[in-house]
């Protein structure tokens, strides 16, 4: 099956808005087996939608449209289509509900033009818009499937997933697609996929794995299609246990939640223990603390943060002494440890992170050049200190920072187990 | 004039890479007066690039092609332009000896693959590429311009301002167009709006205003076009600081500076009179901290924060006193002008933010709602707290309260003194 996308609205082509939409179209697309050969953004001007969708028709089985459904002058969309097919407009009762229902909800009165959107070319099937006032409309012609939809990106996604999706799997037996995602930190790409050469060699044919860097992290992305979801997701669970046990102390979450992070991963870790932590940041100003209170419910395995930006601070809070930093200067092995120890004391917790390096642009040396950072991970079993070289812009010099120092500690928690 | 931009590369159709190229190209030709008749994405194929080759050409006078540059087989824009023109390819000595001092810059040696890159169709002038190894492409053809650029972001951008954007100007006698930046924080869209109506009904037909807003601020963007550069930017600088004038204490920034943000203003702020900044927070978790630190030299105004996300840390590190806690709570005026006072005389600053709410999503109740924060600023003048209701979700909440209490720090500042 051939898919073509086509976007429709000034907003677009003037760039005041990135098509976010098409991107999205296109993953969901490809992975439910659906080809996009095109993405097409067009004006709001009749004559552009009337020759996008004839082009399209002529090549496509699936012809994707987004915007242009709003309920101003300037939203032709939808009598553009009626046009196309040579159709009138109708009131579709059901949806004429779905809209006053919507402004009951918004303790709001539905405009005339608000109930005009539930006037619909004669020809179309309504796609149900849960989150706004236009519908979606998937027509059916000469064995090709049309699907307008609004250009909000919420709505839209909605009705693709609850509504188009489900229509075009049962329309054309599509396959049921699963992922399983297992994550990593602390390695590269190429380094990863050289203890997967085997594993990737055996995966069978409807098994796919996909490498998803990021800062110090790769994602790895198992993608299985077949007929049966439930099948797929157990054979998938199985595979990945497969593949996280190849990686072994560099995995920090596989399952399901694409969303999972570093700092959730060993929120978690901490809450299980029901044990504390603390930072103590220099290079990273706060961007340690700040990931992990960006999880909700932090504060119960989080305690606090002193971010020793300046010696002084170092000395007088932490209780770092003056002849270490000194000796070896800020960015050393012996001030973060002594970091360490002074924020798990002062701050009374069973675990801390503490850092110090230089995140550039200035402030490098031919000893020390930007990128050098020193981390420590203080834990019942004591000290563990680590020199890390990064590369990188400032941005990025904190927050791979963060997340590797964060992987750290996730390791410093399961090496004192017993039995670990 | 009327453009046409063409996406070459499969990734695009997949979405796993978002098309952001598009939109800035489609912003960059609309300030400069070139309207985008139509954005379109396709596959890596050279009957698609050859089809949207000529269906571009029959409608456009500018043609831009991204992407499909690289040193591998599948990148075949290239040898797909030499075709479609009817030319060879030829050796261009300049852009091999870019190349070549690309690589000695990044000490490694270049490949014949690297080498290759320039072999370039003979009808084409190169387009200087500082930051790879693909050169942008022009080509002149029957009155119409084509162009073939990188899919790379920056390189584009970088080969888009340097090299093709004076070239277009010059060959269609384009107006010069120029910016000037007023940035806002702590007052929304539609009241800035209502103050500005005089102002912008009195704008002259070639000056634009638009307003960008993000959390908790408003950047407003003036934009001229005329033929004198250097006019309209003393033009612009004067409108700027008329606006600016209207807008008096919510304005952190007048001019060119795009990038500008309020943690930069504070800090350059704070940098003028060598004063020295500390942060206590609760609900931000040291986003504010990572906030001032994200900025280059923020060691020499900042000199660290407590995180006080437990009571016990408010008061053990910061001095807030037991029954203030108990009376009171951690979210109130008492306990936030308390912290501020402590982390200002531990860390021995002049200012100090203090911040204490509820970012959610649990933790609120009818009297403190979630997105109820209290902010204290102490500065030599003494301690000002106010209380703000935010709406939004985890993230927004904590961005927010980060924004405005940096912009409260700044008001301060000025406040303090005598004269202003």
């Amino acid at each position: 099956m051939k898919a073509e996308i086509i976007t429709i609205g000034d907003e677009i082509l003037y760039g005041q808005t990135i098509d976010t939409n098409s991107a999205w179209l296109g993953k969901q697309l490809h992975a439910m087996g659906i080809e996009v050969r095109e993405i097409l953004s067009i004006s709001d001007r009749r004559e552009s939608i009337l020759e996008a969708l004839k082009r399209a028709a002529s090549r496509a089985d699936l012809i994707l449209t987004t915007g242009g459904l709003g309920p101003t002058s300037d939203d032709i969309t939808k009598k553009t289509l009626a046009e196309y097919f040579g159709v009138g407009l109708k009131r579709n009762k059901a949806v004429e509900e779905e809209v006053k229902a919507l402004f009951r909800r918004w303790n709001r009165e539905a405009s005339p033009a608000n109930l005009a959107q539930a006037e619909l070319p004669e020809n179309c099937e309504a796609l149900s818009n849960k989150l706004g006032t236009a519908p979606g409309m998937l027509f059916k012609e000469k064995g090709k499937v049309f699907v307008s939809m609004p250009g909000v990106p919420h709505e839209m996604r909605a009705i693709f997933q609850n509504e188009l999706a489900p229509r075009l799997r049962k329309l054309w037996k599509l396959p049921a697609i699963r992922h399983y995602f297992v994550m990593t930190a602390g390695m590269g790409e190429s380094h990863i996929a050289s203890l997967l050469r085997d594993f990737e060699e055996k995966l069978p044919q409807n098994v796919g794995l996909a490498y998803l860097p990021s800062l110090g992290m790769v994602k790895l992305r198992l993608t299985a299609r077949g007929e049966n979801g439930e099948e797929l997701d157990a054979f998938l669970e199985s595979l990945g246990n497969e593949l996280a046990a190849l990686l072994t102390d560099i995995v920090f979450y596989s399952g399901r939640d694409e969303k999972m992070s570093i700092s959730k991963a060993v929120g978690q870790l901490l809450l299980e223990r029901k044990a504390r932590l603390a930072t103590a940041e220099s290079c990273t100003g706060g961007k340690i603390a700040a990931d992990i209170t960006a999880i909700p419910g932090a504060s119960h395995y989080f305690e606090g943060s002193v971010v020793a930006y300046s010696n002084r601070v170092k000395m007088k809070v932490l209780g770092v002494r003056p002849e270490t930093l000194e000796k070896h200067g800020a960015v050393s092995e012996e001030t973060v440890r002594e970091m360490a120890e002074g924020v798990c004391k002062l701050l009374a917790t069973d675990y801390a992170i503490a850092v110090s390096g230089i995140a550039g642009p200035g402030g490098g040396s031919p000893q020390k050049p930007v990128g050098t950072v020193w981390t420590a991970i203080a834990s019942p079993a004591g000290v563990r200190t680590k020199l890390l070289h990064l590369g990188g812009g400032r941005r990025e010099i904190i927050q791979l920072t963060s997340n590797l120092a964060l992987n750290l500690l996730r390791r410093s928690i399961l090496q004192n187990e017993p039995g670990k």
